[in-house]
């Protein structure tokens, strides 16, 4: 890892292929269309890995993702988030071209794509099953019986189904409660999908989010799943449980820049413009950005007591180090860092992907 | 603002040159050496409205960042953080061409720089003057002298004085907690300095941070200032009292997607990935990751009564709208937003800046 001189994002791509297989064989044994999620990477290079997999459908959260995807050949896209009118050209130029989705969660968009969508487009109906972030509420029949006419009344919009994500799973501390999530949360999305296929036979029931397609095994009435997080992993996953240490597919190596003895602090080039400030709360230590680890030949490994990135600012990283591993870190040295949500680290390390399997880092097309 | 079509930074061109002009003033009438830190706005074009002031220093917090600023004539640099020995080939290439100054916060660099380094260099002993982020402590006199003595016998190397960032004031509440914070750490730091001025009669005294460099009239002792976040502002100084509500200059425009009269909260298009996930504690609120503002012609006002972005995900922004602004905000429209730490906000956004005066995307060369 010579060539690494500033804070980059490690990947194992043997962890992550692992991963996508893992996850695809899961929805075929379960029989659902597996839609993987792509803003956790936003990399071409790992969407061929899942490519290579078998995969076909994927779902992305904004028109400028769904555009870098498209131009590497994906051919069906849906853009999970709440279609934005003012990118209507740079969808009607995707919509030319792909098999797009766009998720209405607003029935006010309406009379605008009724004059300015120029191509047929798929469009599912955003539900909102506990996450209370965007979408219909369950309840809201009336309301959904009513957009749906209106949608369908424009002949280029063609409706698809449901999407829920329970985000709300990421809040959790249990497998239960993640379990009790998703049946709440499934039971709701699939009620109102069998309601409306009698006027729309083909819709599905679309659900997303990596803690329940981790640790859920039947996914009863669901159509389809769209879990993104879980080809990387993070320290946020693991603490909940929906993944095992050995998942957890990247780190950040960052540089050792200096130690302060007198309060046993080392002090790391990697702070919140590549880390992110998202953090998680840790017995005994409070609020945390990461969890350092040793980075050996092949990738890293956890300390026996861990050791947490305890504070950060715009490019500082500082933990607190133990007497009996003072020596490990010099400045110079590189630490690693496991990201507490590896999307957010992703997105900012985007152009500074390594890949430890080939010991280099990826050239992508951007 | 029709061509913003996803998330932009707003810069208020006059708003930002007036704070330059300001800060300009108040170090000539306080006889200080102004060098501010461009890690704020990273951009080659605000680089040269502080240039056309009458700025030739500038501080940075990493290499990339001086080798991006060096190519736009920038001749004098200082990387404010802790020098990274991985990056000795940019730091001699830098140094062969431009004044580089680096910073040591920790002595077990010197003897790879000693064998290493191949080009004049000036260096500053970072001192930690109450942050406890990196530096020595005011103290550890024998280490610092140890240090100095070390450091000078490699004849690369030219001892330029000593740096403090009081970060500290971040975390304080009132006017009169960074005038405390500013007394007790310049006189820490002047102490040092003047100590020193005996052996190196030449050295400075370099102060950071935005809020004493705003709020102190007087910096006796002190040679030089490097405040960065003034340039912007955000609602965290707004909130510290740094600043007029009037003197921030940067804002998000965001487009609305949907909202939920059910809980009444309107779903922006601008989350982590844009806006950081850094957040302030508002009375009656909780914490909020930025101030709602109305976009107008020439850029933004507040409500009567404050909203505030209350929560975010990756790509999502919600905020709370009571009933008699409900109609102020439509998908389709943008919603400003007053980030909470401008830093972190244009770090993300540093391709897209929208500049309201001339109405133009910044085009900067990268």
């Amino acid at each position: 890892m010579d060539d690494i001189v500033s804070p980059a994002l490690l990947i194992d791509e043997d962890k992550c292929r692992r991963n996508i297989r893992h996850m695809i064989a899961k929805a075929k044994q379960s029989k659902v269309i597996f839609r993987p999620h792509f803003k956790t990477h936003q990399s071409r290079i790992i969407g061929r890995w899942f490519r290579e997999a078998g995969t076909e459908k994927i779902c992305v959260s904004s028109v400028t993702m769904a555009k870098y995807f498209a131009a590497d050949g994906w051919q069906d896209i849906m853009i999970a988030f709440p279609v934005n009118i003012r990118e209507i050209e740079e969808i009607n130029e995707l919509a030319s071209r792909i098999q797009l989705s766009i998720l209405i969660a607003d029935s006010s968009v309406l009379p605008f794509l009724q004059t300015h969508l120029k191509q047929p487009t798929g469009f599912y109906i955003k539900l909102d099953v506990g996450n209370y972030r965007s979408g219909f509420h369950p309840d809201e029949t009336d309301d959904i019986s009513r957009t749906l006419e209106q949608a369908t009344l424009n002949t280029l919009l063609s409706f698809k189904g449901f999407v829920a994500h329970a985000g709300q799973t990421y809040q959790t501390h249990s497998l239960n409660d993640v379990q009790k999530a998703y049946r709440q949360g499934s039971r709701l999305l699939t009620a109102i999908t069998e309601h409306f296929r009698n006027d729309y036979p083909s819709i599905i029931a679309s659900w997303g989010d990596t803690p329940t397609c981790s640790l859920v095994n039947e996914f009863e009435g669901i159509d389809e799943i769209r879990p993104g997080n879980f080809v990387f992993y993070d320290l946020m996953q693991f603490h909940l449980a929906s993944c095992d240490w050995d998942h957890i597919s990247v780190a950040v190596a960052a540089p050792v820049v200096a130690k302060r003895k007198m309060r046993n602090e080392i002090i790391i080039y990697g702070g919140a413009v590549h880390v992110s400030k998202d953090a998680i709360e840790v017995h005994d230590t409070g609020y945390v950005y990461g969890e350092i680890v040793k980075l050996t030949e092949k990738g890293w490994e956890r300390f026996n007591e861990p050791l947490y990135l305890n504070r950060i600012s715009q490019e500082h990283g500082i933990f607190h180090c133990p007497d009996e591993l003072w020596d490990e870190f010099n400045p110079g040295d590189l630490a690693g860092v496991v990201p507490v949500h590896s999307c957010l680290t992703a997105d900012l390390l985007r152009d500074k992907f390594y890949n430890l399997k080939t010991g280099a880092f990826f050239v992508e097309e951007r």
